[in-house]
């Protein structure tokens, strides 16, 4: 991402608000947001505003082209639904200007976001950003489509698919050398755990950027791992908090201030197992079993594989249950070809796994987890750790109890914070 | 407007085809669409497709922007309204796609529809058209967007006002050199008279492009003048027809086969009265009356003045009853500089016009026409003529009397072609 213009003038800090759906989702909403942009520009910054679309217009596009065709239109698709934000946008621009402040909303193409062809789920690859420069300039309030782009190589418009209008605000954070990226939302910030499960989950005022990378891959929906992953390549600071009230939330940053072993517990039931059965353990039959996923395109998560038996083993992984059907169908082939004795599959399954970049110089994290899991009576089935991160597969009806037990283990909550997390 | 790919290649002939928002109001309307431009490609033709947006989506934008402002917000209005065609657009090409016809849709800025400035009634200042050639020549149907083009100036998305998208198809049927452009809409075509005020009325074969812009003028909503400027400009014939049967409707072209004298009868009750009492008759005074309106942004249609008697006169105008209450404004205080007695104004008129190009060779139609409206006991108020055209404001509740009688009297109906109008 070229940032040649950033400090070339003595310009104001910039900071890019990004909304979500919700945040827009009618008119007194879109007021609410105009008022918070206008009040930022208020106190001395330069304000860049990227939204999605409003409530649930994108569903409804869908709803409409699935009335239409029952077939697959990658590029009308995304014609289709850059709709969405070009409907908030313009709204956001006119509440704005409502205020004596001027504004401009900018489409994807005409903020230069430049994507790959993907549609539906392309990648930005760079950000040209000349008119929201000028726009700021010209003292504006400056609106950006999130969710869009368009790719120089075909001249269509893209969009980047879950978690895209983050990523445009991130990115466009990156350009601008902007001094934060707000992320607006209907949640506080990042918790401890999943408020809907630990009651006593506490909001943490700062994350790193490798455990938020952690804990999104986790499950922790709050944000996707490709914003993160912008803000931690160009050290933008990302602070995520709520659209309907005015207090901090969370601050995701490359340096934390609170220096916790452990940050949090994430979880996340979307997920399924696959167990490919008397796999002949030979050299290259993962890569028989693994290769026709990819190319499938089926993202697959956790693999374990089992100790040999008599020249045999066990071979289980966990992919999008989205993709189960797929996945299934691919395994079964293989299994046939490679000799295997067959392929279960388990829905229902739930990944619990405990952050903290402390982990890396603490002992014992990953027995201890284990020993809590084992007092409440959860089972694991699967494993697997990264030096911040470990992980444990469990049924998926035991996911409360597991996610409570390990937040409580590792007294994580508001009022138990003990010296082991000070 | 360029020609330069005019001819330049062995190219088939191109049919534009505009389809209104009543015809893309729902998903099988748009399935309907699909199907009558992929049969029109099977026919042999290159097929270039311009829509509207759905039904009423445009009106629920507007109710839309109500709810975020009471204000005016050009620029911003135009990136919400162009919403609405993105969407019929996209839906109309994956309805194509699943006949397996390649389609690709363009927003006016991809179709390069270059405009003026003015947000809301830009005004189409030329095409570049090369991806609507590029997807023709690659075997495609091409939809364009229309209504909406995009300024070079400020590099802004514009809409064109009432009639956009009609102008968009004739405009885009010119710089492409194309056969035919068909406008499909829910009437069958043009008739002598609007067939809910006779139901006697008759569909027309044919019509020139000046008698088609007098009646425009004169108030026959189908067909905008500009549009039909647009075609008399360039030569291309313009085929109003029904979206909801294929049988032919009217053409609108340079010669017509059927020399009537007379082509039918225009009514318009949008109107209104404004009479300037007591103006001094001294040079100049015109002028400074009607100066102010241009200057308000206010369209004087018919203008008469009175006979002077004893060095004062009347002048009498009418305007668009939208405008009528700042054009009473304006006139009351033009009225008062000049030392005019006062301004009247009249809610309740209509203008009756008898189109024909064979008015011109044709003596004593204008007398024949008033002589009708007092058999039917309608008093004329205001008359003013054209070479083909001669308009009278009548009283409001006169105008289905005048439009009957003056219809029957020249024997424009269905059965009743007399050899008067041979």
């Amino acid at each position: 991402m070229p940032r040649e213009y950033a400090c070339t003038l003595a310009r104001m800090s910039i900071v890019v608000q990004k909304y979500g759906g919700t945040s827009v989702a009618d008119a007194d909403r879109i007021k609410a947001v105009a008022a918070r942009a206008v009040a930022t520009q208020k106190v001395g910054k330069d304000v860049v505003v990227v939204v999605s679309a409003m409530g649930k217009s994108t569903d409804e596009l869908i709803t409409l082209a699935s009335e239409v065709t029952d077939n697959s239109h990658p590029r009308e698709m995304d014609m289709l639904l850059t709709a969405g934000e070009r409907i908030s946008m313009a709204l956001v621009a006119m509440a704005i200007e409502d205020h004596g402040v001027g504004s401009m909303s900018l489409t994807g193409s005409q903020a230069g976001i430049l994507t790959t062809v993907e549609h539906g789920h392309a990648e930005i690859i760079g950000i040209r950003g000349d008119r929201v420069r000028e726009g700021l300039n010209e003292g504006k309030i400056v609106i950006v489509a999130g969710f869009q782009g368009f790719s120089p190589e075909t001249r269509d418009v893209t969009t980047l698919g879950r978690g895209g209008s983050d990523a445009t605000a991130v990115a466009l954070a990156a350009t601008l050398d902007a001094e934060v990226c707000e992320i607006y939302t209907d949640v506080d910030g990042v918790f401890t755990a999943d408020p809907r499960v630990v009651p006593g989950a506490r909001k943490l005022e700062d994350v790193s950027f490798e455990e938020m990378l952690e804990m999104a891959a986790a499950g922790a929906g709050v944000l996707m791992a490709r914003s993160v992953e912008f803000g931690r390549r160009y050290n933008i600071p990302i602070h995520v908090r709520s659209s309907f009230h005015g207090g901090p939330g969370t601050w995701v940053k490359e340096e934390t201030m609170e220096e916790a072993i452990i940050r949090g517990v994430a979880h996340d039931a979307s997920e399924a197992k696959v167990t490919v059965h008397g796999v002949p353990d030979q050299p290259g039959l993962a890569a028989q079993l693994f290769d026709p996923l990819a190319q499938a395109g089926i993202s697959v998560d956790m693999i374990v594989q089992n100790v040999s038996l008599q020249g045999v083993t066990d071979i289980s992984f966990t992919v999008p249950r989205s993709d189960l059907d797929m996945a299934q169908k691919v395994s079964e082939s293989t299994a046939a070809e490679i000799g295997a004795a067959g392929v279960d599959v388990d829905h229902n399954i739930a990944k619990v796994s405990l952050v903290g970049a402390g982990m890396k110089d603490e002992l014992g994290i990953a027995a201890k987890m284990f020993r809590i899991l084992a007092e409440h009576g959860v089972n694991i089935e699967m494993i697997s750790t990264s030096p911040i991160r470990i992980s444990c597969v469990v049924r998926g009806d035991d996911v409360g109890a597991a996610v409570r037990g390990v937040h409580d283990g590792f007294s994580l909550g508001d009022d138990q914070e003990s010296a082991e997390n000070g």
